[in-house]
């Protein structure tokens, strides 16, 4: 697998992996029915670096790195991490986020925060606990599920 | 005192407000160099809303209220707080977030949020508290303080 920065050629395959989880609203705090033109404008906002994961040519994740916050924030990173569907379970989101640390850790960063990460998304909780990520904070009923209904999200951090 | 929505002709004065706040970088993670342009243009980003807190036709404070995510985190409120300096200690913090509080209760949000509250800035801390608000996350050390080098920040929550 090759973890790369994704160029403009990748826009409709990171699209093809985004938009699929921001339709289903299970994870991701967005808007479900935003505009695909909106989607990748979001992925790839001013402040964020973006990555592809990629075998044989196939794009099969993508990540994004930013710093978290400004000012005297400014050396906390965030990143977002999607696989796509038909590859989960393939240990991409870990490869990707081992690279998210190498990169943030390369640039400078201290720490890495996870603003919001659903409570119901139990692989993802799981994976990141195992990356070395604590559960820093508790967001009682903070994301409306579409099928569970209200449930609490938590913020991870990693020092670096 | 009066607690208004912000109009074109309070550009000025709430400059003058968040402007010193801004520069001192003790309270708010943001570029402490940003321009008079960037900090209107964060206070009135295009998802807030805007109210100044006025005596005697004077602009004593400000505060924004926005949805903190979107989609199933939308129900969820993020404000910030600012009070001239020169205004300190005359309870305008505590009647704008009573304010603000109202105004989310009325709009339907099901809580606010306080995405990163320096935890030197006990006077904040303990009005929050004070207000209902509970530390629900300890970010570690992830502000850079000026003069206290790594601090940590509380993330505060309150069910509306």
């Amino acid at each position: 697998m090759l973890i790369r920065p994704a160029a403009d050629r990748d826009r409709t395959a990171i699209l093809s992996i985004i938009a699929p989880v921001i339709r289903r609203g299970e994870t991701y705090p967005l808007d479900r029915d935003m505009s695909e033109a909106d989607a990748l404008a979001y992925w790839f906002g001013p402040d964020k670096t973006v990555f592809v994961a990629e075998e044989d040519g196939v794009v099969l994740g993508t990540y994004t790195i930013r710093p978290n916050q400004a000012g005297g924030g400014r050396h906390v990173c965030n990143c977002g991490y999607i696989t796509a569907g038909e590859a989960a379970g393939r240990g991409i989101a870990r490869a990707m986020c081992l690279h998210s640390l190498d990169q943030a850790r390369s640039h400078g960063y201290r720490a890495m925060q996870f603003n919001f990460v659903v409570s119901t998304n139990d692989r993802a909780v799981a994976l990141w606990q195992a990356m070395g990520f604590e559960i820093v904070g508790t967001l009682p009923r903070a994301f409306e599920h579409p099928s569970h209904g209200p449930v609490d999200a938590f913020v991870m951090f990693q020092t670096l």
